[in-house]
């Protein structure tokens, strides 16, 4: 029997290589897919639900058309402060608005965001504010040259903390998760509070996330026709779905039709959708990053004892439910080796 | 140079033999991808569109990512008349909810729909009556029992004119179109006025498309959690988006992102889907189905003489739309050879 076992061995090993397979097999058994994630119970939780989600002899399995994880982007794949990248990018066009409407230098919030005043902005973002705002600079114009506009600015605006491009700021950790869950038939989705059609400028480039896998707060649009006839979309002052707290299982109702299988977020505009999530019947992954590393990022909660904030907030209640359902809390200070990809 | 020349075609077939390429190209070669089509120039169309946007020494290439069609449904790709198959649906349904509500059956509409009067029951579909049928029958339930109650009926209700299953009135020829554009690197999907989640319940048996590609008319839902303390979304008598009409091109720009290359629709509603998909840069494929087979199908426009019709309205203007931007009318009696997959 030995020798015939070996035969057949030699002939299984022989295939495989001429097919690839025995090259690869070796390569994935010696490559680690989370380099960047340090050895803990966060680490460990990621590959353990890969590897029985996608093993079909395990009673996990997951079969590939249920294959759905959903990412927060603002604090949970890239910095969300001090203040929101989209904000920033709202507050930089005011100044692009007031050219060529030269009044808005005299009418509030428009004036002091012209000032350039950080902290006197940082008084006036009350949400009655920020919402003028939002509509000056999101709304009106047509999505083709709304496009265009993100374009440019998130090609060069740069973060002041860092010198870096915004885009540049995303978390390294989470950028290998979604390419692990993605080498495993994962499809990956972002489903943020920020605006559906700003983050789909970058995703693919930032996320590898095709712009139809980005759900986000969604405005409406009305349709007219240029000058030439030709039919033309412009982004209108409505809100079709605010994609925070019970918005998000909502969008993702709406826009992908399935329940995650696995879920990410940070903070309790989060929590509902970690709660569909792990709602659903067999394995499930739902895990909350914790910025808890004041050095190499931010420090904020208030959850235990960290310091309170409006953007973002993580509270203690949100950490205590993370803690009885079984949810996996990321912290940034241990279970990241490093945050961003130019990190040494 | 002969003998060289000859030489290397052979070594080229030995690879292309090797890679199992050559039987390949022999087989496509010899395979039509639209039986159910006549010779005629809607189908040299689709295969003229398909050829050269799939062909990158073409300047009307369509890189894989810009690789997009939209099917409009009722018409489209289904019977619509004499009713659309969702209102049959929410009429069957109303008997249903008599069982758990008696009360309806003095109220109207209803109490005329419980009548099973068809006669009476056309002359009541008035917009406000039919609102509230909508109301009473697509929302007040958790979107799992809605998809479990319309999965279902659709696996048993039958139209009464073939005795056949609604899904088995689709037209065979679209969906050829269908699998001809996917067997070249398109994406494909419903772009419906009906409910977007009624579409997902069956939209991947019948049109291998699945849900996260069918966009619908969308409504909204509701957050909240059983007895169990499991999160439920509840659908609302909440419309976001009406996806006809104008709210094509909004549905489209919504859910997927990317201006169609590809649109097919068969009624006024369709119109600006098909302006959109029209008013982009490069190749493209607008196709408009014309009912002209009372005796296969139905026949209903006004277009062209054809009777008129209140399911479906296909106007002299959008025909003449049609011809003037080069849109291609399909003739249901001309251009099918035959119309659904059980015809000989």
């Amino acid at each position: 029997m030995r020798s015939l076992v070996r035969v057949r061995s030699i002939g299984v090993a022989a295939v495989a290589l001429l097919c690839g397979l025995g090259v690869a097999a070796v390569a994935r058994a010696q490559t680690d897919p989370l380099p960047s994630w340090n050895d803990g119970p966060a680490k460990q939780a990621i590959l353990h639900f890969v590897q029985t989600t996608t093993d079909q002899a395990n009673p996990a399995f997951v079969p590939p058309a249920a294959r759905i994880a959903t990412f927060d982007q603002d604090g949970t794949t890239w910095v969300e402060h001090p203040m929101y990248t989209q904000i920033v990018y709202c507050l930089d066009r005011v100044a692009m608005l007031a050219k060529s409407k030269p009044e808005l230098r005299h009418i509030e919030p428009f004036k002091t965001v012209l000032s350039g005043d950080r902290a006197a902005i940082a008084k006036l973002l009350t949400m009655k504010n920020l919402e003028k705002i939002l509509a000056a600079t999101l709304t009106g114009m047509s999505v083709g040259d709304f496009k265009a506009d993100v374009s440019r600015w998130i090609a060069t605006a740069k973060d002041p903390r860092w010198n870096r491009l915004y885009t540049e700021l995303v978390y390294q950790p989470m950028i290998e998760v979604m390419q692990y869950l993605r080498a495993n038939g994962y499809r990956t989705y972002i489903v943020t509070g920020g605006g559906q059609d700003f983050v789909r400028v970058y995703s693919d480039a930032v996320y590898g996330i095709p712009i139809e896998q980005v759900v986000g707060t969604m405005g409406g649009t009305s349709f007219g026709y240029d000058k030439a006839g030709k039919p033309v979309l412009t982004k209108e002052p409505k809100l079709l779905l605010n994609d925070n707290n019970a918005g998000k299982p909502q969008g993702i109702y709406l826009m992908i039709g399935h329940r995650p299988a696995a879920a990410f977020g940070n903070s309790t505009g989060d929590r509902q959708m970690l709660e569909y999530t792990g709602g659903g019947d067999g394995a499930r992954l739902a895990m909350l990053v914790l910025h808890d590393d004041a050095q190499r990022e931010y420090a904020y909660g208030p959850a235990e004892g960290l310091p309170d904030t409006k953007v973002g907030t993580f509270t203690q209640a949100l950490y205590d439910e993370a803690k009885h359902k079984g949810w996996t809390i990321i912290s940034m200070k241990n279970d990241w080796k490093r945050i961003f990809a130019f990190d040494q």
